[in-house]
């Protein structure tokens, strides 16, 4: 089996960080173009294809680190744009990193920022040395570059951390579409050369206490030295050709991992399904590859079914602070007052601390009277759908029947 | 040791009423005036003396029931105003009562919705049949009777019920107060008609699946019979004079437990402390003490000390929501800026999950950043410490050395 690493470990000084491994990455089983394995991060083991619970601001909102260990969550995606702004690098770093300062021992990763930022289109200006843009949250003004977007997220110290990219909007023309791809291509080489000169930086380098890897640790997965890594961004818009040039060019800028950006940005499902499946064959095999902001729970067996290994999204979180519900036999808008003397479980089919107690009649009730803790069941409740969701999936592979059937099985009715 | 029963448990069909057993308690160590002791109800053992955490619409804002559980939590508090406008009685009824709506297997005291209807001032108005009032929700017109009032309380089915009273309200003067005080009686006696005529109604009568003591009843208390306990309240003011006519006119009425209502509504905490014990030498030694509506930590140590078995306050909850937190050093307001970068866990001396694993700066950037989380783990905090607090006491009261020694160590500094 493929074992992809940027180099094996030598220590944790400066003058050694040529040879420091940042990850490792196995496939255990594959079912067609679908494979399952594990990465093996500074702070413990990610079994994958993987979805990664979104926690902005260092809180998956509303649920505590030790429900989301006990859901199996081994890896959390951090915002750097929020986090830059709110609590602040200098302040997260000083405290030990993301891992320590909201203690959680499991992997992380973070974005780079871009595409927040990229989402404040009245706030923001582009130039070649970067984006100039103001906070959401009191209109100061600030300043990312591929180069402080790289500092921040090793003072956060997040185990995985994404190149700053460009997301490009859509529609965009072929001429905005190649110019757009073509920052994106340059701003990695630049993110990567700072990453290279500083990342000895990160704040638990020499700090081994907290990064031991889990008991589900493989024998023969060394556990690698401390340092962080660097995951690439292939971009492109819908444009198929230049997808297959960005995902070229960012393998020749060589990163141990690669995610596609610039999707699940508006186009109909079937380009995304296109893109996904034209960009991955110019992929390499033995890496992971992460799909950014995806997405229905069929949507992430699709995808995983596609030879996707991450996957991150709000909707479960997201959709849970508005009622909304996935289950197995489909999706639940608690609000409803059908529910309010529905005395089953949510989802009869779920084994959640939320479904093994609550009625749908109380959930409803919580929701109606506006009570926090429908946020904080609902959140749960979607959090293990997902997660049960992607642990059928890694099973499906193993047994070599794919992940698709899943697809069929969990499709969820349209809102 | 004395044994205070409503009667002996022969059944549960309807014409069995009058010999239906509704609560036991059971004085177990006494120091001074101070006891410590058991209260067995139709939903397991209550350690007394006991603070209640309040869950104003059938969820202690924020907390799983699996977690209160871990805390130990033996009763919760409910309001009938509240429940009554949302989910409503019936609907509660129908779903089988409190406990089996909100999943909690415990111990449950509902108010008679009194206390809340007086707090709407310019929404309600009294007459001897009742009070007419507006709902804070909508503004719909409602009417509660002491009749009324035990119909809604008998439907939500808690183990324990109080009588409707007028909450006196503070200053008054001497002819208000009696005039008060002398409704509440006659509104004690309705309350009581009506619940003796309407108490096999309860939902859970005659269906015991949930209300199995817990394995911490002690062999020598039997379970009583399906029923719920109705409380009486003494009202007066603060006027010792009509606080023992009031005491001893309630008991001449008859309840298996009784309340202190109208205080801590506004008076200097000397008085309350001196009504309190004025109060309690006119209440039966044998029957439990419920002081309603306090307190602080050391309040509710003091309280306890002077003899009562059970208090309710909204303060650690909804001070928990506002970033005041208790510990054994004092309070501390979390959102200040002095503990951005503090590493130590929120009180050293505390055991629970919060602080066995989040430390202030991490605390103090939910508060800040708004994250539903830092309600959570507050809430969660400070009902630990709380019920750290009654438990030391009770301790303290099985080791006769009283539990006012604890007053002094655990001290609040003034805000």
């Amino acid at each position: 089996m493929p074992l992809g690493t940027t180099g094996f470990a030598s220590g944790c000084t400066p003058s050694d960080t040529i040879h420091t491994v940042s990850i490792e990455f196995q496939i255990d089983a594959q079912s067609g173009v679908a494979r399952s394995g594990r990465l093996l991060t500074q702070h413990g083991e990610v079994a994958t294809p993987v979805f990664m619970p979104v926690g902005t601001v260092a809180s998956v909102k509303g649920v505590p680190q030790d429900i989301l260990e006990e859901l199996s969550v081994q890896i959390l995606l951090g915002n750097t744009y929020h986090l830059y702004l709110r609590p602040g690098v200098e302040q997260v770093r000083k405290l030990g990193g993301l891992h320590r300062f909201m203690s959680w021992p499991r992997a992380i990763l973070t974005d780079s920022g871009g595409f927040q930022v990229f989402s404040l289109n009245d706030l923001r200006k582009v130039t070649e040395e970067g984006v100039t843009f103001r906070s959401h949250l009191d209109g100061s003004s600030h300043f990312f570059s591929p180069e402080s977007a790289m500092q921040a997220q090793i003072g956060l110290g997040a185990d995985i951390i994404m190149a700053f990219d460009e997301c490009t909007e859509y529609p965009a023309d072929p001429v905005r579409t190649r110019e757009s791809m073509e920052l994106t291509l340059r701003w990695a080489a630049r993110s990567k050369k700072h990453f290279e000169e500083h990342k000895n930086e990160v704040p638990w380098n020499c700090d081994r206490g907290s990064s031991e890897p889990t008991e589900r640790s493989g024998d023969h997965l060394r556990t690698p030295a401390p340092a962080q890594a660097l995951f690439g961004i292939v971009q492109g818009g819908m444009d198929r050709a230049l997808r297959k040039e960005s995902a070229e060019r960012t393998v020749e800028v060589g990163f141990p991992g690669y995610a596609i950006g610039g999707l699940s940005v508006g186009e109909p499902r079937e380009l995304t399904r296109e893109i996904v499946e034209a960009t991955l064959e110019h992929l390499p095999t033995d890496k992971p590859r992460y799909l950014m902001g995806v997405g229905t729970p069929d949507e992430i067996v699709e995808y995983a079914s596609l030879g996707i290994d991450m996957m991150d999204c709000v909707l479960p979180t997201r959709a849970a602070r508005h009622g909304l519900l996935f289950t197995s036999e489909g999706k639940i808008s608690i609000k409803q007052a059908r529910y309010a003397a529905d005395e089953a479980p949510l989802d009869p089919n779920c084994g959640c601390r939320v479904c093994s107690r609550y009625s749908r009649a109380y959930l409803r009730h919580l929701y109606a009277a506006n009570e926090v803790l429908a946020q904080v069941l609902n959140t749960i409740h979607n959090l293990s759908f997902y997660l049960d969701t992607m642990r059928a999936v890694r099973h499906s592979i193993s047994l070599g029947r794919g992940a698709r059937f899943l697809s069929e099985v969990w499709s969820q009715p349209k809102a």
